[in-house]
């Protein structure tokens, strides 16, 4: 997606090998248009696929999220993040362990909104080791729905989330794709 | 606002005295076209202040302050909520009390997104005791822009914060505004 990767180029920030700051436009200022676009972008690149709920995980992928869900005409649910929870019925868990921060989270999702009959489309801003994004896929399939894809807004390419997730058989679209963050500069996936 | 008015009444849910619970559109699930309505909304309520960010906080906040971005072309910005921090020199701190939670954050913004210059509409889901929405405001003042308001998608007007805001000078806009809970009852003030 060119407008995501001249706003990659404009304005992130890399930080070590490992970690690209974003925070003008996806992590913390957003950019609307820009927010607009990646969801029509996300409805293109999973088109024809009968999709009746979006999934993402609170607060950088709540936004991508609602606007693809706008475009589709389908609810968005974001799973919430905690510490850890007293067991409840009436809720999906699964845990998710964060590498940049170095915990376990749980993630949660009420049972209400997550049927069999669902088709399931899970959009995050980052996918690196693919900690959360395999969460929100055992949630949905707890719930018994199908998980249509996985639409990632900035994927980290060199870490090794992408391959698992496609090794585990998802349909997996990342609308950039970064090969290496090394020598302080961003290389793109050649495509 | 009718429609939201509507979907108070035939979805939320009354929890005591004091919890209105409204998962199924608002804090967990998300109806994208309610969100992009009440952007609208807010917008219209906001005529002719040449508002130039959208500030809210994670994470309920997010999906009406990045429609009523979108509406406007504005950056939106998400205010994060973290437990405690070292200090640090390049962002802006403010405690904030949640009486839900019963627990002090510090709710962070980078200076890099708010100047001097900037006309600041806060977004928020809800308003109860008003420490979220202070908490914001004292963010931008901190910053030396101008709160051009607050709205607010659902006030619980029986509870302080209303009050406490407008008693404070700023320009408060709530969407629904919510008399009582009492007797498992959601009734609105009247208009």
């Amino acid at each position: 997606m060119k407008l995501l990767k001249d706003k990659v180029m404009a304005e992130g920030i890399v930080l070590g090998d490992q970690v690209l700051k974003v925070d003008s436009f996806l992590n913390h200022q957003m950019d609307p248009n820009l927010m607009k676009e990646i969801g029509r972008e996300f409805v293109q690149r999973f088109e024809g696929q009968k999709i009746t709920k979006i999934l993402t995980i609170e607060s950088s992928g709540i936004a991508p999220a609602i606007m693809t869900a706008l475009e589709l005409n389908v609810p968005m649910i974001f799973a919430r993040k905690n510490k850890s929870l007293t067991l409840k019925n009436d809720i999906f868990v699964e845990k998710v362990y964060s590498f940049t921060k170095r915990e376990t989270n749980e993630i949660t999702v009420s049972k209400k909104f997550m049927h069999s009959n669902d088709n399931v489309l899970i959009i995050d801003d980052f996918l690196a080791n693919g900690e959360a994004a395999f969460g929100l896929a055992r949630i949905v399939q707890q719930s018994g729905a199908n998980v249509v894809g996985i639409g990632i807004v900035i994927e980290k390419s060199f870490q090794p989330g992408a391959k698992l997730l496609q090794e585990a058989g998802f349909k997996l679209e990342s609308l950039v794709k970064i090969a290496s963050l090394e020598n302080n500069t961003v290389t793109f996936v050649e495509e």
